[in-house]
């Protein structure tokens, strides 16, 4: 896949004239048109291409994040989802509104819901990812998939300091909604559950207000709700040799069973709450004590600058290292960490306020690796027992999916009305585990 | 007030060299001055004005409300309150952190939690309001000002349709904080409560994404979670008679006792859920019968496009009104409600979704008024009992809040360093009610 975003010009260019004169409709053909009339046309990101997109794209500014559970026991039903889902996907990550102009008159509810009618695509990606229930569920094969589940597939660990709420955690498929505009992932998520109605229906859902990574070098580094800079080691997109090495998951580690995740990755979901008030009464020797980095900069304690390799063996006049044993800084460095990386998308989030007048508010940590048993469990779980950090944290949600390869690139047709002509033959997300 | 932006650059240059230097040093005094650095300076609305900000400023895209109750029993710590919060407010909507300097060291907490270091104002307001109950709750007086409460200012009615959730309706106070970044927003509001700690606890609180009205000219008409445009007749800042006649409380229609509020407002706080699936399942000539608008344009269904005045007299060739009359644009409109006009500053929410799959989402309806009892009571009693579109909404929270005239203009006052010099001599927000 491309970094570069879709020229929606071009994309018009491909269905010629027939698209724009679309847009001359009224009623019912007037809404399904209204997003590619090009009055507020912008690019988006492809939604084809060998990995899914929304992963190394840069990281948007907003997100919602959805769980789903199939209601379905038909295996056709839960294909046609997918078939449904990447038409839309690809409709609506190129601005375009859900449904073609002429499917649906006056006395049917509209295609599409509406609300971002008029708004480009905003930098909208979607990335779909199974969970293991979706395999196999109290001990029963579910849609013949039993036999299909990556090894590393399967529920998350209990870890020190977790308190997950079980209507949060979990879920048979999930969809991640990034874009610049908020409306537009709000949107995508929705319209996505109403094509799902009677296969699917939401388990648990996140709004994400502000990003905390970067994924590419162009970006500067966000702050989190400890007031401090977030993501300034993450795995960026420029950085394709790591990529591979801790994204990715290589055709050569998988069975031939699981071998249609070749190219995808697994996505960790954790819902971190933060306790912000406490956190507010702690001195700024302490905060940056225990991050590991200064507040301002986000220089690492043993000196530099933001971007300077922390040096954990420096020593202060006390004796004691400069930036201390328990710090999140050392305890998630690679060098802590037999190496491993991961790339993070995490998003602050808010949620009003618990009963007791506290901001229910935290980080919604977001990570793609090639292999969660060794590129995740194996951090957190130091994390959730050394890290002083934790006094002021509690995961309260949680999820593990596999998320499948992107849909091939050229695989999309548009017809002469600028809409995607898809048929039985059409690739789909997550096709090969089907096959 | 005026509507310009203040000029960063201006206000550096009331401060000179100083402000400049300060950004120069390290630790605790690097971050209390980082957001005035100037890197990423953009401009932001004055705090200080005959009105308040956040009322008739361009409606920004993002919001987050908190309603506040006072846990002490001082006069004197709420009074302390109110000045910190102006000086904070002053100082966070010109894109500065709260506090100075040199205020705090390096083993004291940071005066300013940090989140927002290096973002600019991002056209963030913050407008102040006072609930009836910190007049008067349950038959006492409160801080010695039963007898200042304006007559308008009580709970509002039961209205059918309400469903109303105890723990986030009303409060002593309100803050309504909108920025074009919701980072910026929520930073807000976390220093506000934090400033309050001891004084004030968070009773409620609402993030709003996407903005729903436009409160200027220059500004496009959004678009509500039933995907249709909303505010399209709102009462806009370039109206300056009807803001008079309908926003702004004249003091010539307040007894003595609550003349402080003259030059103030009313503002209404509605958290509105929407029936957002069943709502998708209805067709687009049932849903465009019931809000009375085209869902495309936004025009009549009377005729014409967005702008154009609904005629509702006009009928169809059955002899029926074209725009019905229990439609939601025309029990709405000033000519079925004694001509009284609201200026609209809703938002779109959503919450996650509730333990069915549904989305928990809708509108955030704030208003303000120059009296709810002529300007928001009666129409919302009509709306409640006749409005057909009832049928896909339930009213769960709700507040009224007194907002108070602006702090006066030219009453701020900087000093070397750059932040704010304030005495015990400075105006405070809502200082007339104390006078």
């Amino acid at each position: 896949m491309s970094l570069d975003r879709v020229s929606r010009r071009r994309l018009l260019g491909v269905a010629g004239a027939g698209a724009l004169a679309g847009a001359a409709g009224i009623g019912g053909f007037q809404i399904a048109d209204a997003r590619q009339s090009g009055e507020n046309g912008d690019d988006g990101y492809p939604f084809h291409g060998e990995h899914q997109s929304g992963i190394v794209t840069p990281a948007q500014d907003r997100l919602h994040f959805a769980s789903f559970d199939v209601t379905t026991e038909s295996r056709d039903d839960l294909i046609s989802l997918l078939r449904a889902w990447t038409d839309a996907a690809a409709a609506m990550t190129s601005g375009r509104a859900v449904g073609s102009a002429s499917a649906t008159g006056y006395d049917s509810p509209p295609a599409d819901t509406g609300e971002a009618l008029g708004l480009p695509a905003a930098g909208l990606t979607l990335t779909f990812g199974f969970g293991a229930t979706l395999f196999e569920k109290e001990g029963k094969d579910r849609f013949g998939l039993r036999g299909r589940r990556p090894k590393a597939l399967r529920r998350l660990p209990h870890f020190s300091g977790d308190n997950l709420d079980p209507a949060r955690t979990d879920g048979d498929l999930c969809v991640q909604a990034c874009a610049d505009d908020p409306q537009v992932a709000v949107h995508a998520i929705r319209n996505l559950a109403r094509i799902g109605f009677g296969t699917v229906s939401v388990r648990w859902s996140q709004l994400g207000f502000s990003r905390t990574s970067t994924t590419s070098t162009a970006q500067s580094t966000p702050r989190n709700l400890f007031g401090f800079k977030d993501g300034t080691a993450n795995v960026k997109a420029e950085e394709t040799a790591d990529l591979e090495k801790h994204v990715w998951v290589p055709a050569d580690e998988l069975t031939p069973s699981s071998a249609w995740l070749a190219g995808g990755s697994f996505l960790v979901a954790r819902r971190i709450r933060m306790r912000i008030e406490t956190w507010d009464r702690t001195s700024l020797r302490e905060q940056e004590g225990l991050i590991g980095r200064t507040k301002g900069v986000g220089a690492p304690l043993s000196g530099g600058t933001e971007f300077t390799e922390p040096e954990f063996a420096q020593v202060g006049g006390d004796g004691k290292p400069l930036i201390a044993v328990d710090s999140h800084v050392r305890l998630a460095h690679p060098s802590e960490n037999q190496g491993v990386r991961m790339l993070r998308r995490g998003y602050n989030f808010t949620d009003g306020n618990d009963s007791l007048g506290r901001l229910d508010a935290g980080l919604f940590f977001l990570a793609f690796v090639k292999d969660p048993r060794t590129h995740y469990i194996p951090m957190q779980s130091a994390l959730s027992s050394h890290d002083s950090l934790m006094e002021y944290l509690t995961h309260t949600a949680s999820g593990l999916y596999a998320v499948p390869p992107g849909v091939p690139d050229g695989s999309l047709v548009l017809g002469a009305d600028g809409t995607p002509v898809t048929t039985d033959d059409s690739p789909y997300v997550g096709e090969g585990l089907f096959a």
